[in-house]
């Protein structure tokens, strides 16, 4: 390393955070084209927006509680002035919790609320795995009945329609934790005593996707040896229990015979059989509204990570083939989720709050989207007005006002106008499809020419100064100044 | 305080952070309204959005650095697990300048963005004062010529146009720091031991606003007593310093004459003169525009509190005149502002990068459109299908679903049905303007009834029960259901 100057001052590095990114144009005005859409479909459904604080006090976000004097894994912490520790959320669902639990006498009940908004996670980054993203969810709040959590299913399916994704290309899955909870009854591992196990019983199941059915039984079973050779320890289930348990992968003809089959297995466990009742009727109401044509589907399989549901949970899968820049197969995993969580209101007020709801992984489901082909065509840049003369600014700047009046992207060029092809690569580099130029000689006539960059493209990369500039004439036209925006807007109809 | 019980398990408390706030669905409709037409205006100047995380390294933001064991006051700072210091951002421009410096080489130059998002500031909170909100930027970097900053003004000039606030109504004020450096010459204050002292006056002038000529000299002078009794020390200048120096405060019949006397006052200071050909040219160049008119404004006493100005200053003041809920008069203060920064980016390269910009206080703004009585109207809330028959919601849920298909916001009442007159109250409290009802009489004839709820609100409140309910019939009608969604469209068009 060179020897640093001593009393040269020390500089920062510019640099981003760990896992954290910048985002740009075409992705940000897509985001924003997501956003509206799927606001569009939560409104519909008669859902209000509220907007909580990016951090919130680490005991009301729960789960996740520092040590004495370390901010715990998972979240990012900080203190206060009064040392207490505060945490930015890691997703909208806890703070909805406090919200409802500070204003429970004032709310219309059932809550219907949706919340978008970016949350952090302080984990390990990776590939397209980043600290900071944005999710968009829609919960409601005092309703015990599970056609609110059918609703969440139909909610959930029209948003990906309204989001470009087709029948067919998608499938909200639908399971019930009551019917984990009597599987666990079934192989008498119901004492708490058990939840480790349990734990780790649930963890081999959420891993179907991945490992396949045998990666899952050797998980259930003794254990398995992944590729790099190291062991995972598994739960030790005898096979009697691996087999009741992974009877939520058996395959059936339709879902009747699934849930029949099910309910065989499930037996006399009162919470299984409830869970399979529950679903029967979410079953029964997604049908009556059509939504049983594939777009919403009973899957026993579905587990969901996270530990707060007590009841019906929900996956969106997309069902597009996909391949990464290698060719290789992509499996996008879920791109949004939920389920029923009666438990959290609770943790505040003793009192149980039935609560249910779907979010979007709007980060997740756009990186999915550019993958398949769905990336946004970048939107066409400003028109760039050039300066040929620099104490003529004062009008070029009548012509950007004179185009913006008109509601058409433009703007004056404001870096040193000396090397005109400068500024020509500059409006290349803008993506702008059209150059207004004026030499004197055009503002002597009352003129300006007008260069459409779309169709100069090449030429335009070649030219270098103005004197070649004024021997070439490639995609341009010379038209009155009074005629600048109607030719302007010409030159856009063609590339629109 | 009453004694607890020990066994009880520990409950947090349901509380916001100090100084956070939650938003309700009318302002945020409103916010999301704003933020589009800002949106649109920035586009419009050829501005392209850019999103940076809502963190950096503490060093990367500059200015507050953290002490070795306790984050600086004024932003919320955290380490990471490489025992680095993380900050919440606490404007926008810093990450920009971190932005620039990281990505020099490949950005177009001049280099146009704007951004929108939620800052922070670990300050003492008060009414109306939080710890979190919205400003929206736009910034032009490496631009040397005040064309940029002209182009500024007349974004923020059209942008509160677009927000609905009348030509007349605000004003776009306009300075340049190298005049004030100008006059800090003149009155001999320019070398580096006098910073402290310039720092007072440069403090003292900004409270013209609050305190009055007579506030800001005693300031300048010896000091001055507030009401409370409390005494602020003053910068101690001489009368004839104190005379130059208030020289910006002085009226003018026109701006060239204000121009004018401002240029005797700077005599010979070299950068006091530049400034002034700066303001001059600024000056002439919204004139051209039209922005003359009024929108934009020279204004040599307007100062902005933030020290890393180098150039021309922008503020936009509503000049509406606004009363509190108490009927005093209410100064907005100023509702956006930028200027010139032209060593930001500096601190990481050591080069110099001109840049210039402008940001709005969205929270501040929305706060004084409210008080000056912009406050938005409620909207409608959604159709609540109420459920007479708890074995019928799959076709309740069939009406809610053709009311959506239709492009109508519908919801199916999910709390407990047995208390009709409660879903009658939820329907109100919602704001709905139509509640379906079928009963079985209905339901046998294949008809609907349709509450106008915007005309029975009063109707409404005193119907308890079912039996009350078929009794009165204020404000409905009924059709059959093939005429639901007409019917209905047929009512909101009333109310809309």
């Amino acid at each position: 390393m060179a020897k640093q100057d001593k009393d040269a001052p020390k500089r920062p590095t510019a640099r981003l955070p760990k896992g954290m990114r910048d985002i740009g144009p075409a992705e940000l005005r897509q985001t924003q084209a997501m956003l509206d859409k799927i606001r569009a479909v939560y409104e519909r459904y008669g859902f209000e927006p509220l907007e909580t604080p990016a951090f919130e006090y680490t005991d009301a976000l729960g789960k996740f509680l520092p040590d004495s004097d370390r901010p715990n894994e998972g979240v990012f912490s900080f203190q206060d002035e009064d040392e207490q520790w505060l945490s930015l959320r890691y997703d909208l669902t806890a703070p909805l919790a406090r919200y409802v639990a500070e204003n429970f006498q004032d709310m219309p009940k059932p809550f219907r609320r949706y919340a978008t908004g970016s949350v952090f996670r302080n984990e390990k980054p990776g590939p397209g795995r980043f600290r900071q993203f944005t999710q968009f969810d829609a919960d409601t709040v005092g309703a015990e009945s599970v056609a609110a959590d059918a609703e969440m299913c139909m909610l959930a399916a029209d948003t990906l329609e309204a989001l470009g994704i087709s029948r067919g290309q998608y499938v909200i899955k639908v399971n019930n934790r009551k019917l984990l909870d009597g599987l666990r009854e079934v192989i008498s591992l119901n004492g708490s005593e058990h939840n480790a196990r349990w734990l780790t019983v649930m963890r081999a199941l959420d891993k179907f996707d991945r490992l396949g059915i045998d990666g899952v039984k050797a998980l259930l079973g003794p254990g398995r040896k992944d590729e790099s050779g190291d062991f995972t320890k598994g739960a030790e289930l005898d096979t009697a229990a691996i087999i009741a348990v992974t009877s939520i992968f058996a395959a059936a003809s339709n879902i009747d015979e699934k849930l029949a089959q099910l309910g065989e297995r499930l037996g006399a466990s009162a919470v299984g059989q409830e869970g399979l009742a529950e679903l029967q009727t979410i079953w029964s109401l997604v049908s009556a509204a059509g939504y049983g044509d594939g777009r919403v589907a009973i899957d026993p399989s579905v587990v969901r990570g996270l530990e707060y549901y007590t009841g019906p949970v929900f996956e969106a899968e997309l069902l597009i083939p996909a391949t990464d820049e290698k060719g290789n197969p992509v499996r996008f995993g879920s791109v949004g989720g939920g389920g029923r969580y009666d438990d959290l209101v609770a943790r505040f007020t003793g009192q149980k709050v039935p609560a249910t709801g779907f979010s979007i992984g709007v980060s997740r489901l756009q990186a999915a989207l550019n993958l398949i082909g769905r990336a946004p065509a970048p939107t066409l840049g400003p028109v760039v007005v050039t300066v040929m003369d620099k104490d003529q600014i004062a009008s070029y700047q009548k012509f950007v006002q004179t185009l913006r009046e008109d509601g058409i992207r433009a703007e004056l060029y404001l870096g040193n106008p000396k090397k005109f092809g400068r500024q020509l690569e500059y409006a290349d580099k803008r993506g702008s499809p059209v150059v207004v130029i004026q030499g004197s000689n055009e503002r002597e006539a009352g003129q300006v020419i007008l260069k459409d960059l779309v169709e100069g493209a090449q030429a335009a990369a070649a030219i270098k100064d103005n004197k070649e500039w004024k021997e070439t004439r490639a995609a341009q036209v010379t038209v009155p100044e009074a005629e600048l925006v109607s030719a302007v807007r010409e030159i856009l109809a063609r590339h629109s």
